[in-house]
């Protein structure tokens, strides 16, 4: 009898289910389902208006559409409960909400179920940017010891900067909340019957670290005297390592899901970071960049190691005894598709429609013809600010280069250049910090399509690019660390390495181009430090324009 | 009866004609015939391929076109040719050709038909930039005294660097050549039988002034062996000022035009020039934009100054007695072309056709909606490098402040803006040297049609703009010339004073967006320093990448 492990990937706006066979690393089903409610980002549920950089999601969404995806993976494989020995959930992080003692979400309640504070803020939920900017400007002016390891800035997507945007905002909500959760663990928690906190969430979104745990109450009353004595009560202490298991299936779920009570569940996973062991990257050296509409790159090292600029870094975050590095880029593809929204003239997208292909396409065709430099551009990638090494929101996308002979395949292809040196600077940030890069991985939406973009990123940064075997790496890795327990693996680093999914094909760099890449890269640090030097004004002063 | 006087205006693709009463100041009757080659820039009469950045012209296009438009002029308007008391003429410049001694052009013969440095080279023929740089260094070196005159730095579109490379690529055309002489002054030769050059293209276009004439034979002999000798012979050293007759018709002429013989025939004006006294300005502290494709600001002055980064200065260049200054954006125009055919998305196209009107209307619509800055852009004009200041062809558009909000329309009001503060920085250049200006009134296509752009001009530069009374401001500039002899007035400035075409609409500045205009320009002025600072080689090496 085989044995499976699930894989919960629960993403932006719907959750992906895989059900694996965990000896023979067989995917026997998959399933998605998509969020009712989405994301609320500009109106509330009863059609109020919300906010500016809101997104909200209803949990209830998270519950049914786990549901839905369990028992179609479940009917679809044919696979017996008792076969499943353990279960895996990964989340977007950092996606917060406030429960009561039993992990009721507040916004289920009466009392609190017309109050937007109540409900889930997702990670991409930016209306906290004051709070984030108080708890920077605390956390410097008192030199505290943790702000080093989120690369020197805490984001506003953070966990504290949103459950203070709460207690300023909606302070009847703050007062009766019992536990602020991530969503990942909140998912566990409903699953198991059991409040767990895992080290991956915490690690990388909450300021806490295995050596000396939460800031300290000083700094939180500090801050807001409310938050006193936060630590303990409102936020738990109780952190589990990614080996450990969080709990198992209740009774009351297992009816629910078709699941046998009693099967083991893995803690929680952030859902980029699931991906590393999905390609069997396990070891210190390896680096992952997820390539989609943003862009993460996470990185395994083997000591503590303060790098400026980046989001942060957790000892066992991912792989136990090592330290995962997160940094990122704000707008990858969405700068692609803001090109193909807003600058595509009309004799294209006709053209690309006679040929019955994607506009995207049509350009890459196009712009692959052109040579490192797309003919005499350079753009900075700053289309949604900057978030690895300047941590600033205030900056925005650069065009160089321009003339009345310019081509639209040429913006294009700058574009896509421009994200391949915020990757090559993010990759020098962490070498110049004294982390050694051995083997660069790249999985997601784009690195699987773009052939072309994958290329420039092979010459930009000189380095081979070895790429992912399954386009659905994160609940794959879920579904490993789900594998680890008494019936299955030992440990996640031993089902990464047994079961990894990595495509036969890589993308190795072209010499020539690499070297006229270099002299493209040297140019766009220019720019960049030009334009993020804290003493030019200009993007700050167009950026208050809008 | 009444007298009447013609203007012939030689504009890059067709010649206009207008019959001037020149009592009433009444257009009797215009008419326009374009050149039958138009230009030939990619492949030449034959159908061989030219090298890049040539422009070059028929001269017998010339003499056709303007045949035409005389005779359409005389009969559509039924005015006897005795009535007709002079004759204005006005060319682009530098536009050269080389000729024999009786003026025929060297391409008219046997010999040379086939050899295309034998034709008309045009105002934008960018093939000599080699020998203009030549030019400029020898100049620097040796600390020619002419130079600061032309604002530190001689154009490849000027005459010598034409000549110098009839000499290098053609010799044996510069050996046969008579005469290397100015479409516009060639034209006059042609109508009068009489060699003239006008004080207006030879002060502008020839490095020539009426204090120390050309620069020296040893400039010319270190500059090339073979130009030994030159002035005074290849080059005329015979310079007329535009109140001096040239001519009058000859017979032969007569019999082709229509015209009488003997009818006055003035010298040859710049094309953007004569559009001066067609607005009335003959005073020290007016100046004139002309807003095209390109745009000049050409500026009255009662003394010798010299401008770093101006195109040049003459004395009686336009009104005796007054130096005209002349400056230049090398894309205006252009760069919104540019935008409508590389950047245009289907939907916006699609939304215009369906409302019947113009995509640049249409553009219009929504961009005028916008605050100053566009809502967070800021551009640099440079999409055909930069003429004033900076006088480098290298140089190259830039748009700042994208991100995954920006609209097609909010870009097109940044480069339309982006051309206001080009503007600025040519006045203020001015006024930085100690010329005052106090009227600025503004002719041309794009000054007459797009309202908002001129009230962007206003509030950018704080300051009220006139608009030209005529679309045809250089032809009518012409006949108000051709009008200034025994039969008509005393002087130019006497006939612009009383004929003079000036809107009753006039553009006043909108105090509140000055203000907000004044930040962006200081960020304009920041941004264009930092890139086209000698030190900084960004733009030099993306030009080289192309």
């Amino acid at each position: 009898m085989s044995k499976y492990s699930l894989g919960l990937d629960f993403g932006t706006l719907s959750v992906r289910a895989i059900l694996l066979d965990s000896e023979s690393g067989e995917i026997k089903a998959t399933s998605v389902s998509e969020y009712a409610h989405g994301i609320m980002s500009t109106t509330f549920l009863d059609g109020s208006p919300l906010p500016d950089a809101t997104a909200l999601q209803h949990p209830r969404d998270y519950l049914e559409s786990m549901l839905a995806v369990i028992g179609e993976c479940l009917s679809s494989s044919g696979v017996a409960p008792e076969c499943i020995t353990g279960i895996g959930v990964d989340f977007t992080a950092s996606t917060i909400l406030p429960v009561l003692e039993d992990g009721t979400p507040l916004c289920f309640t009466k009392e609190f179920e017309n109050e937007p504070h109540a409900y889930v803020k997702l990670w991409k939920h930016h209306a906290a940017q004051a709070e984030a900017d108080a708890i920077n400007a605390l956390a410097k002016r008192t030199e505290a010891p943790w702000l080093d390891r989120y690369g020197g800035t805490i984001s506003c997507e953070f966990l504290f900067p949103k459950v203070l945007e709460i207690l300023n905002k909606a302070p009847a909500v703050y007062d009766r909340t019992f536990r602020f959760i991530e969503a990942g663990d909140w998912i566990v928690w409903m699953l198991t019957g059991k409040e767990t906190h895992s080290v991956c969430t915490t690690g990388f979104k909450a300021m806490w670290n295995e050596e000396s745990g939460y800031p300290d109450d000083a700094f939180f009353t500090a801050l807001h005297p409310a938050l006193h004595g936060i630590i303990g009560t409102k936020i738990s202490t109780e952190v589990i390592k990614l080996s450990q298991r969080a709990g198992t299936v209740t009774k009351e779920m297992a009816a629910q899901t078709g699941l046998l009570e009693g099967t083991p569940v893995a803690p929680a996973f952030i859902d980029a970071h699931a991906a590393l062991p999905a390609l069997g990257i396990t070891q210190a050296g390896e680096l992952l960049m997820i390539i989609g509409t943003s862009s993460c790159h996470i990185l395994l090292g083997d000591k503590k190691t303060n790098v400026p600029g980046i989001s942060g870094y957790v000892k066992d975050g991912i792989i136990d005894g090592l330290y995962a590095f997160e940094a990122g880029q704000t707008s990858v593809g969405d700068s692609f598709e803001w090109f193909v929204s807003n600058c595509l003239p009309a004799a294209y997208a006709e053209d690309a429609r006679e040929q019955g292909i994607n506009v995207h396409k049509y350009l890459r065709k196009k712009a692959s013809l052109l040579p490192p430099g797309a003919g005499g551009l350079l753009a900075l990638d700053w289309f949604n600010g900057n978030r690895t090494p300047y941590v600033n929101g205030d900056l925005s996308g650069v065009i160089l280069g321009l003339n009345l002979n310019t081509r639209p395949e040429q913006i294009y292809r700058a574009l896509i250049e421009s994200t391949a040196y915020g990757t090559k600077r993010i990759l020098d940030l962490y070498e110049q910090n004294g982390i050694v890069i051995d083997k660069i991985y790249a999985a997601g939406g784009i690195a699987e399509k773009d052939e072309m973009l994958m290329q420039i990123y092979a010459d930009v940064l000189g380095r081979e690019i070895r790429l992912s075997g399954t386009a659905q790496a994160c609940a794959y890795g879920s579904a490993l660390l789900g594998a680890v327990n008494e019936n299955g693996f030992p440990s996640l680093a031993d089902a990464a390495c047994k079961l990894k999914q990595i495509s036969a094909r890589s993308y190795q760099p072209n010499p020539q181009n690499t070297k006229a890449y270099a002299k493209l890269y040297r140019e766009y640090v220019v720019l960049s430090e030009f334009f993020a030097n804290s003493e030019n004004k200009t993007m700050t002063f167009l950026r208050e324009l809008k």
